[in-house]
């Protein structure tokens, strides 16, 4: 079923960069973006006029948490997702395929799908491909994904198994996809085999989704082999379709991932980060716990323009998180995501001014410099 | 010392209940008014920015805590209190002595002060009247209290042999009291014998404070000899002064304070209900993890205006409970506090029209319907 309110154009290109935009029912996403994750209908910490005011524009909650709990039947009936998390912007679910098989200890999976214990309950369950697109359905995001067998990145039987059973399901999940509000993306596969990542995109290709994820990244895998996978699947996938980069990430992964023409990024890393105390900068981490910030009266970043870097010392920080204090992860998670954000807006910025170039090369520089 | 920068003035009267304004250098406070706390220099769970969205316009830290950590001198050295937590509106600390009589299993009182142990690290601590006054001109708040001795409600002799010390102690801190900008409170003490309690308001206003503070109750005596206290102080304390009920809390209690000439309140109770998951309204606690409130759409409190009411419903609050979300703490501390200060401000109101009578009938009226 194709999208009748979905649309992404590209609005300036620079060498494998691109910028645009991707309209969706409830607003439009600049890209390149980088999406929060608010894992169980919430992102940790902070409140959505929050991430408004730091020009957040899309959301990714996770489907398998919200299956198990609250349940999508009981979001539908509070209206959706949107309505439910008071999040009126694009949101993004994935297809519960990933946590199926990071976050549930006993799983089978068969050609049909997979059986799997809730990690909350050890109740048991089962996911195939119709049902997590009726899941997604009753949730309502704006794009959706396919239900996808995730394998270890250097089993090599194991990958060229699950990339059978991941083709086949995408081609059941656009079969049960109905709503023509939600864009259904398909997700390449293929561990670090290129053969295999080569072979996937072209299947999906072929589907003609309305955009496509590259799964299966940043799991365990060198920085080179990401970035061989990603510059492959760049050369296949349609040039007017969204690519978005699944769990990525860094700064330096999302750098990457632009120059090599991917347009969507998600991570839990900034909230995750936060909630251990990290802050994140371009440059690097800061342990903000550090006996060395205890009267330190300048912000995390000066060059940050967020709330907690206008207002709040990195001495009070750490009075925070040494106290434990709840609003130290509301803090640090607000300054994370502001770091993110604001490195794709400027990456955009670049890129529709012909600049991106200089500005990769001297955001490398940076990291160099603070390697050094 | 008397303060350069601090003034008091009743706008209006009706019955005992008054409506003013307190000029502080970081602004004024209308009364009556309800200070959330934010013992560790942070109100738990919500940010400065939710704080003055909601209307607060005074706010409370724990001088013992921040004693203890991260320290005064660190604070001072930051800028002061107001600096240091991002709150540039008026900041009362209190003086210290509440916490070492309830948090510090080891203390041993003498006349010149009290040696306690820390609740946090065990370490060994002194606070005397001139330290308790140095400490709070350290932290900088626009209202700080004298050191007194909190005794058991019921046991006339220590209540006796208190009382002595704390004018004692009142007498010392005025003493020790050098910064201008700041106003330094007594506080009438006595427990439930309305005979101290005479002898303590007469012996503090003798001393012509510029405000004056109601301690040692809401510590387990009945509502009946709360109301005794207050009416007996009332008719001794100055009408010029304000008047502030130390540790109330409750809608209920805040009304009768108000109808017995009280200005000021503080509570820890709309943060730590919101952290233990109870939403307080006009006629009642609801706890949001039950059952009932799984799939209703209706916020907290219809007749409220808060962002939490305006934007949620309890089913997605009480899922963000069940999840353990931190957001559910931030959701009912900002409903909370919004129900407090919208109470404290219609109650002004009333008070500044002439129909507070009014007002507090029918609110005893709805508490009696929702008791009944």
């Amino acid at each position: 079923m194709n999208p009748t309110s979905f649309a992404f154009e590209v609005t300036a290109r620079q060498g494998r960069a691109r910028a645009g935009m991707i309209h969706t029912p409830h607003g439009t996403i600049p890209t390149p973006i980088f999406a929060p994750v608010g894992t169980q209908a919430t992102v940790k910490a902070v409140t959505p006029a929050q991430l408004e005011e730091l020009g957040v524009s899309l959301v990714l909650s996770n489907t398998y948490h919200l299956y198990l709990r609250p349940g999508a039947e009981l979001i539908a009936e509070l209206g959706g997702l949107h309505r439910f998390m008071h999040w009126p912007h694009p949101i993004l679910t994935d297809s519960g395929g990933f946590q199926v098989f990071s976050l549930s200890e006993t799983r089978q999976v068969d050609d049909d799908g997979v059986t799997f214990r809730s990690h909350i309950d050890g109740s048991r369950h089962r996911l195939t491909p119709e049902l997590a697109v009726e899941v997604q359905e009753k949730l309502g995001a704006d794009i959706i994904m396919a239900f996808d067998e995730c394998a270890p990145p250097y089993d090599r039987a194991y990958n060229e198994r699950a990339l059978e059973r991941t083709h086949r399901w995408a081609v059941r999940c656009l079969k049960a996809h109905t709503r023509t509000d939600q864009a259904l993306f398909g997700i390449v596969q293929g561990g670090v085999f290129l053969d295999l990542r080569e072979k996937s995109a072209q299947f999906l290709v072929s589907l003609d989704f309305p955009g496509y994820a590259i799964g299966g990244l940043s799991v365990g895998e060198t920085k080179d082999e990401m970035h061989a996978v990603l510059e492959l699947v760049d050369g296949i996938l349609p040039e007017d379709k969204p690519r978005y980069l699944m769990g990525v990430g860094t700064p330096q992964d999302i750098i990457n991932g632009i120059l090599r023409g991917v347009d969507m990024f998600d991570c839990v890393l900034p909230t995750r980060l936060a909630r251990h105390h990290a802050a994140m900068t371009r440059n690097g981490r800061l342990n903000m716990m550090n006996a060395v910030y205890a009267r330190d009266p300048s912000p995390i970043d000066p060059q940050c323009s967020c709330y907690t870097c206008r207002n709040f010392s990195r001495a009070y920080i750490r009075h925070l998180i040494v106290a434990r204090e709840m609003l130290a992860a509301t803090l640090l998670s607000i300054h994370n995501i502001a770091t993110l954000i604001q490195l794709v807006t400027e990456a955009r910025e670049a890129i529709l001014t012909g600049t991106f170039d200089e500005f990769a090369a001297a955001f490398f520089a940076l990291q160099n410099q603070s390697n050094a």
